[in-house]
C-alpha cells in the first residue's frame, strides 16, 4: 500500500478518512449510471458523505486543486449524468441519507438529498400524508437525484414533476460555501428563484445537500381503467376528451409491442390484438365518477375494450403491467432507452415515425410513456453482440430524437441530457440561450468543476 | 419645438416614431407604480411598444448608450419595481396586447406580455377553459407584469401562483437578442431552467415579451363557507385542519378592524364582534362535501358563525367582502399595505405581533390575506398629512417586516422585491445567495442596464 503524503487525495483523507475510498474495485460501482450509451471515465477517488461537512470539505479540496466533482445519488440515472470523468472526485451523497422532520402542519419533509424516495414516501405515508413524485426508479433513486434530473414519473399529469414539490434546497457550492434558497413559506417572491434554477441542474451548479419537499394529504379512492385501441390515434384523441372532462393522476400509453413482451413474461392476458393501450387512474372523492367520464370517452374515441375497477388490488394489477414494460422488453435483447416529449397532440405523429424506424431499421421498438404529458420512452431492443444491429440502434435514435424536435418536441421529458443529449442541446434551447446557460454555470462556478461539460 | 438630430432619443425616434414620448405630461403617467413608499426618477423617454421589434430596437438603443431601462406593464405593482429611474427609458408593454393562440388541445394561451390577465381568463373561458393567476389586481394587470412578479392571489391556496402556470417565454435580451425559454411540451429538463429565472426576476434579466401560459378545465361547482371565529389563534387552528381534510381553492382571512371597515363600506352585516372571519371556497364536483368538511373543522376550532352556500351569487357576494378590503381600509386614511408570508403556524404570533406594533406606534393596522399560504397583507392606516404619524406608520411597517423575518417568514409573498424591500434581502436570503443572484443578473445583462438596483 502507498501511503500518500502530499496532494488533494491526502488532504481528502486527513478531513474525510474512511468516507475516501481509492480503491479500484470499490471505485467501480461509482463510475457509471445506468445509461449503456455514454462514456464514463477513472475517477482519482470516491468520497462517500455521511454528513454536509464531508460534502463542503470535499468541495474545498476540489476547488483548491481544481479537480471535477461528479456528485451521484443512486446511480439510477439514464443519461450519463452521473458518469465519472478522468481524474475526478466522485462524490457519492447515498449516505447522507436521513430524514431531518416531517411536519404535519406545514405539510412539508425536510431529508438529506441521500434519501430514497421510497423511503419519503413511506415516512410520509405513516404520518398520513403523501410524496407524490414516483419517477420509476422511486424504490432506490434519492431525492437529490431526483431533484438533480427533475425526474417525472406517472402522476405527472396531475401533479407535476419533482421540481413541483420543493420548497427549499441547500447545496454546497463548488468552492465549499453553503447555500439556502427558497424560504419556509408557500409563498415567496424575494430574489431570484434558485431552487428551481437547481432544479434539473444535473450537478453542475452546486452540490444539493437538503431538501425540504411538500407532501399532501393522500387521496382516499382510486379507480383504474384499461382501453384497448385497434389505432394508437384513436388512443390519443380519447387522451386529449378525457381530459377536457377529467383530472386522471395517471394516462400511461403501451404500444402493441410492449403490451406482447408484457404478456410474454407475466402472462397477464392483455389484448395483444390492440395497437395501443391506454391505462388511466383518477384518484380522490371522485374518482370513480371520473373514471367513468374517461370510459366515455375511450368509447367515443373508437376503444375496442374498456375495464373500470374501483378495487384497489385489482388496479394495481393492472398498473403493474406498465411497470415491468421494460424489463418486459430487456428479456428480449439489449435495450436503447429513449426519453421523448412531444405536444400531446402530435403523438399519432411520433408513434408513427417510430414505427418507421423501426422498420427502416430492421429494428424492434417498443414505446411506453406517460401519454398525458406526450412523453414516451421508446425502447430500441437489440442484439449488443452484433455490430451492424447496434449500428443501427444508434441510427435509430439518433432519428427519433430528430424526428421528436421536428415535432416541437423536447429532447428529454424527465431523464435529463447528461452527458447523452448534449448533442441535441443546441437545436433544443438555441445557441444565444445555451451561451446564456452556460454564463450562468460560470456564475456558480467559475473554475468549472461542478459535473463539467454534462447537462448544458 | 426642439428637433433632436442625434443621441438615443434621436435613434429611438428614427425606429420607433411615435411609440417614442418624451413629452413631460405624457411621461408622468408613467413614472410611477401604485406603491407610496418608493421613490420615482425623471425619465429621459417612454416608450409604448407595439410590436416585439419595438421592444428589440428600444434595447438595441438602450444598451448602445448604456441608458438604464425599466419596463412596466399596466403599472399596478405594488414595491416600486416599475418606478422611473433618472434618465431612464420607461418601456411600457401595455399595448403588446394580443392574444396569439388559444390551443384547446393542449390548453394553453399563448400570448403577448400586455395581455390584460382578466381579458385573457375571458378569452380563455370563451372556449369553455380556465386562466388560473387571480391577483386582486387582474382587472387592469398584464401578464407580463404578473410574471415579472410571480403574482400571487387567492386561488393558490389549490392552483400555485402566476409562475406555476408558464410553458415558455419569449424575451429580449439587454442587447436586444431575443431568447425563447421552456418548451411546448409538459414536460421537459433540456438545460437549465430560464423560464422560472425569469418569473419573478422583475424585469432585471430581460424583458418578457410573450408567453405560453397553461390553462384548465373550469371547476364545474363551487361551494363558499364564512365563519367567524372568536380568536384570530382558533381561526388558524381551522385554516390547518381542515387543509388536512379538503383541498379548499380559496382560504382567505380577515381581521376585526378589516371586518367592520368593510361593513362601514358595504352594510354587509359581517360578524364584528369576531376577532377573525374565514372565507373558504371549495370547487370542483366535491365542493358541497369539501365545504361540509371544512365546517365541521371549523366548528371544532371554536367557530361562533358558520355559513355555507352552493349559490354561485351569494358565494360571489361572499368574496366580495374580501375583495374590498382594502378600499375600505382606504376610506379610513392613507394607507401602507404589506405582504409578508410566514409558515402558516406562525400566523397567530404574526397576527398577535402586528396588533402589539398597532398599538405601540398608536396606529390602525387592518389585516387580511390568503390564510392557507400565511400570506398576509397587513394595512396601515395613517393621516399623512401629519407627519409624526407617517413617520410612525413607517417605523411600524419596518417593524411588521423585521418580525416575519424572525417567525421564518418571506419579506414578500407575491407583490416581489421591487425598490421597497431590498433593504430586507440580505436577511431574507442571505449575502452569498444575493451576491450569486447579483452574478446571475451579470450573467444576462453584463452592462446592468435593465432595471438597475431593483428587485436583487
Amino acid at each position: 500500500m502507498t501511503v500518500v503524503t502530499a496532494g488533494p487525495i491526502a488532504e481528502l483523507t486527513a478531513s474525510l478518512g474512511d468516507a475516501v475510498v481509492t480503491d479500484s474495485d470499490t471505485m467501480i460501482a461509482y463510475t457509471r449510471d445506468q445509461s449503456l450509451l455514454s462514456p464514463s471515465g477513472r475517477p482519482l477517488a470516491v468520497v462517500r458523505a455521511r454528513t454536509v461537512d464531508h460534502v463542503v470539505e470535499t468541495m474545498k479540496v476540489a476547488h483548491r486543486h481544481a479537480i471535477p466533482v461528479v456528485t451521484r445519488g443512486a446511480g439510477t440515472g439514464l443519461a450519463g449524468g452521473a458518469n465519472a470523468i478522468d481524474g475526478c472526485i466522485v462524490l457519492s451523497t447515498e449516505k447522507l441519507d436521513r430524514v431531518l422532520e416531517i411536519d404535519e402542519q406545514t405539510r412539508t419533509a425536510t431529508v438529506e438529498c441521500g434519501v430514497v424516495n421510497g423511503d419519503l414516501a413511506a415516512a410520509a405515508s405513516q404520518r398520513g400524508l403523501w410524496y407524490v413524485p414516483d419517477p420509476g426508479s422511486r424504490a432506490v433513486s434519492t431525492i437529490g437525484g431526483n431533484l438533480a434530473t427533475n425526474a417525472g414519473g406517472a402522476c405527472c399529469a396531475k401533479y407535476g414533476v419533482t421540481g413541483d414539490h420543493v420548497a427549499r434546497i441547500k447545496a454546497v457550492l463548488a468552492d465549499g460555501r453553503v447555500i439556502h434558497t427558497g424560504a419556509a413559506t408557500r409563498k415567496n417572491v424575494a430574489g431570484l428563484n434558485l431552487t428551481q434554477l437547481l432544479v434539473g441542474s444535473e450537478g453542475t451548479l452546486a452540490v444539493i445537500v437538503e431538501a425540504t419537499m411538500r407532501l399532501r394529504r393522500k387521496p382516499n379512492r382510486i379507480a383504474t381503467l384499461v382501453a384497448s385501441f385497434g389505432d394508437p390515434a384513436h388512443a390519443v384523441d380519447a387522451v386529449i376528451a378525457l381530459q377536457a372532462v377529467a383530472d386522471p393522476s395517471l394516462v400511461e400509453l403501451m404500444d402493441q409491442t410492449t403490451i406482447t413482451a408484457v404478456n410474454d413474461m407475466t402472462r397477464m392476458g392483455l389484448d395483444e390484438t390492440a395497437g395501443a393501450l391506454l391505462l388511466i387512474q383518477c384518484d380522490g372523492d371522485t374518482a370513480a365518477a371520473e373514471a367513468d367520464r374517461c370510459a366515455q370517452e375511450c368509447r367515443r374515441a373508437a376503444a375496442t375494450e374498456i375495464h373500470v375497477t374501483t378495487d384497489p388490488v385489482e388496479s394495481d394489477g393492472l398498473l403493474q403491467a406498465r411497470r415491468v414494460a421494460l424489463t418486459a422488453l430487456e428479456r428480449r435483447g439489449s435495450t436503447l432507452l429513449d426519453d421523448l416529449a412531444v405536444p400531446v397532440p402530435r403523438l399519432p405523429h411520433m408513434l408513427d415515425a417510430i414505427a418507421r424506424i423501426a422498420d427502416r431499421h430492421h429494428l424492434i421498438i417498443g414505446t411506453f410513456g406517460h401519454a398525458a404529458d406526450g412523453n414516451l420512452h421508446p425502447t430500441i431492443v437489440f442484439d449488443a453482440a452484433d455490430s451492424d444491429a447496434a449500428e443501427r440502434a444508434h441510427r435509430a435514435f439518433d432519428e427519433m430524437v430528430t424526428r421528436c424536435l421536428a415535432f416541437g418536441g423536447s429532447i428529454t421529458g424527465e431523464h435529463g441530457v447528461g452527458e447523452l443529449k448534449r448533442r441535441y442541446l443546441d437545436t433544443m434551447v438555441g445557441s444565444v440561450e445555451r451561451a446564456l446557460m452556460n454564463r450562468i454555470k460560470t456564475a456558480f462556478d467559475p473554475a468549472g468543476i461542478l459535473n463539467p461539460g454534462r447537462a448544458i
